[in-house]
C-alpha cells in the first residue's frame, strides 16, 4: 500500500534550541517511518518579518543544516525551499479567488495582533502587512500543491489546516472534481513540556533556552546555571519537580534515570553533580548532530546542492498539480 | 531616446461595445505612437468572478481577437496573457510583505462593496473573496514586473496606480536600491461621454450598449431603435442633444458632420434617415474590424500562437525583474 503524504513546513528562524528539537524536529523526522515525508523551508513566509537579506540567507542555511544534521535524509524525504517552487505562488492566486475574506478575519494570528492593537487604542490593522494577513492562503498553497494528506502541527496551527481543507473543498465543489487533496492536521500531542533554564516552558520569548548546537564547553557552562532550589548537598532531593531531572529524562536511558533518581532521594548529592550527569547525557546525544551541523554550515554549497535536487523533484509534483488546476479553471 | 513604457491591462469580459472601443481600446492603441506599449489579458483577475472554465476560455479569446482586430500589432507591441507569466505571482508574494493592510482597506472597489454590505445590515465582508480584496496587489505586480512608466487608466483606477507606487517605493527604500520602477497613472481624459441607445453613458449595467462586432444587419436594426424625440419629418431638429448625432460625430468626418447638421436644422429629414446615415458611417469604420475579428475568433490557434510568442518575450523581462528582486531580498 502506498504511504500517505506528510508535509512539514520549517520556518527559517535561525538556530534551534532543545525545545525545538524535542517538540518539532524529532517528531517530524520520526514520521518518515509511517509516511512519505516532505519538508520545505518557508523562506517567503519569513520575508514578512525578515527584511535583512543577509540574515534571511543565513537563517535559511542554518535551518537546513539543522534538520539535515538531526537526521533528515534527503534520499528518503523530499526537502526543498518554498522559493524554489514558484508554482506555490500561482496556486496562491488561484486559492485567493475561493477564499472568503471572512475566513481570514478569523485567523488566530491576525486576530491576536489586531485585538492587541484595539486594546492599545490603535487602528486594528496597525503595523499588519498583507503578508501576515494572507499567510494562511500561502500556507494552504504550500500544502495543497504537494497533495499532502496530513500536516503535523501544534494545536495553535490546527486552524490553518482546517482553513486549507475549506478552500480545497470549495474548489473541488465548484469544478465537480477531486482536484485537490483535502488535508488533515496531525496534532503533535506532546506528552511533556520541555522545561527551560528556569523551569518554565523553553521558549525564546522567555529567554530561557538551551541552544541545540552550543559548543561543548559553553553547553556545560549553561547547564550549570539551570535554576534549582537551594537545598544543601546532604539533603535528600525530589527529582519530580526538578528542572535538571526533567531535562535529564529526555536524554537518559530508563536505567540511567533510575540510578540518578536514587541518588536524588538518598541525599549526599549536590546540584553540580546532577548537572554534570545531565551534561554528559546531553552531550552524548547532541555531539554527533553538532558535528554534522558544523560540517554542513561550513559547506553551504553542499546544502544548496541538496536543496536544488529536492527542488527539482518538488517542481515535478507541483507542475502536475498546477496543470491539473489550470485545465479545470479554464486557464490553458 | 528610448521610449517610455506604457502597460495596459485588459479584462477578459467578453465582447466589447462601442463605448469600450472609443473609451478604452482606441486610446490605448494610440499610445503606441509615443510609448513602448505592453498589453496583457488579465485572466487570473477574471477568475475572481468567472467560475465557469469554458466561459473564461472563450472570453479570453474574444478579448484577444477584439484587440488584434482593432489594430493591436503584435510585431510592435508586446501582448500576452497574465497567466502565461507566472513570475507575476511570485512578485505578488513579495509585494504582500511590503503592503500595509490599511492600504487595502482604503481601496475603492473593496470599500464600495463593504459599505453596501454595511448599509444592508450584513457583515461588511459578506460575499467578498480574497481575490477581490488583494486585487490591488496583483495589479501592482502586473505593473511592476514590466518596469512600466505609465499606466493608462480611468479616474476610478488612479488609486490603484498610486498604491502600486507606494509599494514600489517601500521596497526601494528598504533595500536602498532602485529595484522597481515607480509608475505614474496616465489619466484618459475622455472629452466626450459615449452615449448609449437611450442617451445615458453606454454601459452594460444600463443595458444600452451597441456591441462592436454586431453583424451588419443586426447593427442596422439596433441603430434604428436608438431613442429620439417624437418630432415629425418636416420639423427642424437640434443635432446638439440628439443621441443619433452624438454617435455620428464619433464616426463621421468633419465634412459629413457639417452636412448632416444642415439637414437637421433645415427640417424635412426623418429620424430613419439620420439613423441610416449613422449606420453607414459606423459600418464603414467597423466592417474591416468585424471581418478581422471573425477571422481571429474562427482561428483561435492563431490567437494562441500570437499570445505564446508574446509570453516568451514577456517572461524574459519578468525573469529579469524577479532575479533582481530575489538577489536583493536574500532569496537566492
Amino acid at each position: 500500500m502506498e504511504k500517505r503524504i506528510a508535509l512539514t513546513g520549517i520556518k527559517p528562524t535561525g538556530t534551534p534550541h532543545i525545545g525545538n528539537y524535542f517538540g518539532a524536529i524529532k517528531p517530524a523526522l520520526e514520521l518518515a517511518r509511517d509516511y512519505e515525508t516532505r519538508f520545505f523551508i518557508a523562506d517567503y513566509h519569513a520575508l514578512n518579518s525578515e527584511r535583512d537579506p543577509q540574515r534571511l540567507k543565513e537563517q535559511t542555511h542554518q535551518v537546513a543544516a539543522t534538520w539535515l544534521a538531526c537526521g533528515l535524509d534527503p534520499e528518503k524525504s523530499l526537502v526543498y525551499k518554498q522559493s524554489a517552487v514558484p508554482e506555490t505562488f500561482e496556486l496562491t492566486t488561484i486559492l485567493m479567488a475561493f477564499t472568503p475574506k471572512g475566513l481570514m478575519n478569523r485567523a488566530h494570528a491576525y486576530k491576536a495582533v489586531s485585538e492587541e492593537n484595539r486594546s492599545a487604542g490603535k487602528d486594528p490593522d496597525n503595523g499588519i502587512n498583507m503578508g501576515l494577513y494572507t499567510y494562511p492562503v500561502l500556507m494552504a498553497a504550500d500544502i495543497l500543491l504537494f497533495n499532502s494528506n496530513v500536516v503535523p502541527v501544534g494545536r495553535d496551527q490546527k486552524q490553518h489546516i482546517e482553513m486549507t481543507a475549506d478552500i480545497a473543498q470549495a474548489i473541488n465543489r465548484n469544478y465537480r472534481e477531486e482536484l485537490l487533496t483535502v488535508p488533515e492536521p496531525l496534532i503533535n500531542e506532546l506528552t511533556q513540556i520541555i522545561p527551560g533554564m528556569d523551569g518554565r516552558k523553553m521558549s525564546k520569548s522567555y529567554n530561557n533556552t538551551i541552544p541545540l548546537f552550543l559548543p561543548s564547553k559553553q553547553l556545560r557552562k549553561l547547564i550549570m546555571k539551570i535554576v534549582t532550589n537551594s537545598q544543601g548537598i546532604e539533603e535528600p532531593k525530589n527529582p519530580e519537580n526538578c528542572n535538571v531531572f526533567n531535562l535529564y529524562r529526555l536524554f537518559a536511558t530508563e536505567q540511567e534515570q533510575d540510578a540518578l533518581r536514587q541518588r536524588y532521594l538518598a541525599g549526599g548529592m549536590g546540584w553540580g553533580e546532577a548537572k554534570q550527569a545531565l551534561y554528559e547525557c546531553m552531550e552524548r546525544e547532541i555531539a554527533p548532530y553538532r558535528e554534522r551541523y558544523e560540517e554542513y554550515i561550513n559547506n553551504t554549497d553542499q546544502i544548496d546542492a541538496i536543496l536544488a535536487r529536492g527542488a527539482e523533484k518538488a517542481r515535478e509534483i507541483a507542475a502536475g498539480t498546477i496543470s491539473r488546476l489550470r485545465r479545470a479553471i479554464g486557464i490553458a
